[in-house]
């Protein structure tokens, strides 16, 4: 048992990220007699397992008897798109099987370890389960309790701006750590403003990769007052629009938005706002895995209060603008007490050119 | 030639932090056949200068002859409080002299320097020449400006608080956060804020750390408002307390004031406001040579916009409150387009415990 190849597996299984959605990014190295002989990764969402593909990279089938598999995710036991990749072991009499994590979903997780070592397969769990837990982070979460797992971004100077008194944000951050977003946006499955952004900014909302994939756009709209012409409706990528507002919206512009290919969701209210709860469940319906929430600070606020976020990133420029009527990226009617402040933890701190990102994971 | 003497020479400079200033720290390396055979440091105010402690350390005065002295500051060539440094070097003996930075003060820079190589000793200089520079930052721009070197500090939650709408914020940052403060107010001459801060938080503004020395105690209070009995007024410390205010003053509050033993300094104003650059010349003159600028918003804006400062420190805890009316580090009105902003360049980051400090200095 060897880390050092649970962490090849864990590189393998990255190289499948933003295609395999909503299944998990896994990967799979063969070892046998200290050297990798297959590797394999799940490539395409309905493609092959990343354990099936590590075994087809050997090219002497006799050569898997008696070989090591470590692959990141448990194996799976059941017939879905593909076969069982339990079944592909114990056909190609692999000895041991080293997991990184077992299977989050509740109704099947511990059943591939249980069938292998019927087989009299030795099956190690856990190694490096961290990490090969937050690879899938969003797949994880979805998978539990089918809400989207909600990452909240801000771009923010040093002070703790998000534009100016002036309403200039344009750019706080630098390219590196814009490109760095985009390369978000293209993993997610939905990216999300409140209508105050819309009115104010009138953004795209789309991932300007080259290559890249736009992820379904979410307007939370409680009022409905979306101008028809606004850039985020009519972006040119065609990738669902869905306008979440509550029952107090004008009927008739609900219905010329859905004639326009929109996708109006009438939510229950909280606090004659769109209830961000119920909306979730519904993003989970629609098969929204994962989200990331780009402001405004109302929105960041109602979120972060009803505990629909998982994780926040917020980069940080080194520029100081001031002034005390500027944006902030958290704002609402914000927490009275110190104490009852809402906590973030294991930070992680990198860089992006000159500026920082801070994220973290909200502690619940 | 070898950088470790000269990394050693500010590992030993450093000890004398907090107990040399107005001085520079400096610290000395003597080495001779590839071993160190004595060290010193400038220990303080008044005191030896390092290269004659480090020459004082050597057992035999024999052994000096032919050896190099790495020194983190150009040895001094002039008889102040103690005899000249250049002198002790030519008079045993000493074959190669490394300078780490030159005298910042420009009337004798180089001037030590001139004398060694015209003894015929070897004289290298700018050997880590950054970090000599950096370690006496505070030195280096009050012997050329005779204006303090300003350090602007904030301690606020991720989304850019430094209190929530209810005014809270004790505490936001963690104790290793704030014993890293008390341990900078130890070393600074002068700590100052805001009337504003005054009348909302009536802080003590004293260094609690066991054997600490308080710094002089700032107030910029252009109406003089500040009550008589605010605690920075009456600490036990017994630390001068400087109140800085403009001609619009109350006459007969200066007069109460000053039979307190405050030292109220009448400053010319500008915006009906204490001039902040007039304000640093008259520190400078009262020979305070740092200071550490902890607030609130408005001053903060205020020194920036005036070119005042020269560092800043943000401590950001892990932590988020919101609130569009939480007041946030730097406010005043606010710079207008992003282009404009106040740029940070050299940026550090570092934790204390949970909290992240980023640090950097103002590009000019």
């Amino acid at each position: 048992m060897n880390e050092s190849y649970m962490r090849r597996a864990l590189e393998l299984a990255k190289l499948g990220a933003g295609r395999v959605s909503p299944n998990p990014m896994v990967g799979a190295v063969i070892v046998k007699n200290g050297e990798i002989i297959g590797e394999g990764y799940h490539k395409q969402y309905g493609g092959p397992h990343a354990e099936v593909n590590a075994i087809a990279s050997v090219s002497d089938n006799g050569e898997l008897e008696g070989s090591t598999i470590y692959v990141t995710l448990e194996p799976c036991c059941h017939y879905g798109k593909t076969p069982p990749c339990t079944k592909a072991i114990i056909d190609n009499k692999i000895k041991t099987v080293v997991i990184g994590t077992l299977d989050p979903n509740p109704l099947v997780a511990g059943k591939g370890v249980e069938i292998l070592r019927a087989e009299g397969i030795e099956v190690i769990v856990g190694v490096l389960e961290e990490e090969c837990l937050k690879i899938n982070e969003s797949f994880m979460k979805y998978i539990k309790t089918k809400t989207p797992f909600v990452i909240m971004k801000a771009a923010m100077t040093l002070d703790g701006k998000i534009a100016t008194s002036t309403g200039d944000s344009k750019w706080i951050t630098n390219e590196e750590s814009r490109i760095n977003v985009h390369k978000l946006r293209n993993k997610v499955s939905g990216i999300m403003v409140g209508i105050n952004t819309v009115l104010k900014d009138d953004p795209e909302l789309t991932c300007r990769l080259e290559g890249g994939a736009s992820p379904k756009r979410i307007i939370v709209d409680s009022g409905l007052k979306i101008p028809l012409n606004a850039k985020v409706l009519n972006a040119k990528d065609k990738v669902e629009v869905i306008v979440a507002t509550t029952r107090k919206a004008d009927e008739s512009k609900v219905e010329v938005l859905e004639r326009q290919g929109v996708k109006v969701i009438i939510v229950p209210e909280k606090e004659q706002k769109v209830n961000l709860k119920k909306l979730m469940e519904e993003l989970g319906n629609l098969k929204v895995d994962s989200v990331l929430l780009e402001g405004g600070g109302t929105l960041c606020f109602s979120a972060l209060e009803e505990g629909i976020i998982d994780k926040v990133q917020f980069y940080i420029a080194p520029k100081i603008i001031g002034g005390e009527n500027s944006k902030t990226p958290v704002e609402g009617v914000g927490i009275n007490k110190i104490k009852d402040a809402i906590n973030v933890k294991d930070l992680r701190v990198s860089t992006f050119g000159g500026d920082i990102l801070i994220e973290g994971y909200i502690r619940k």
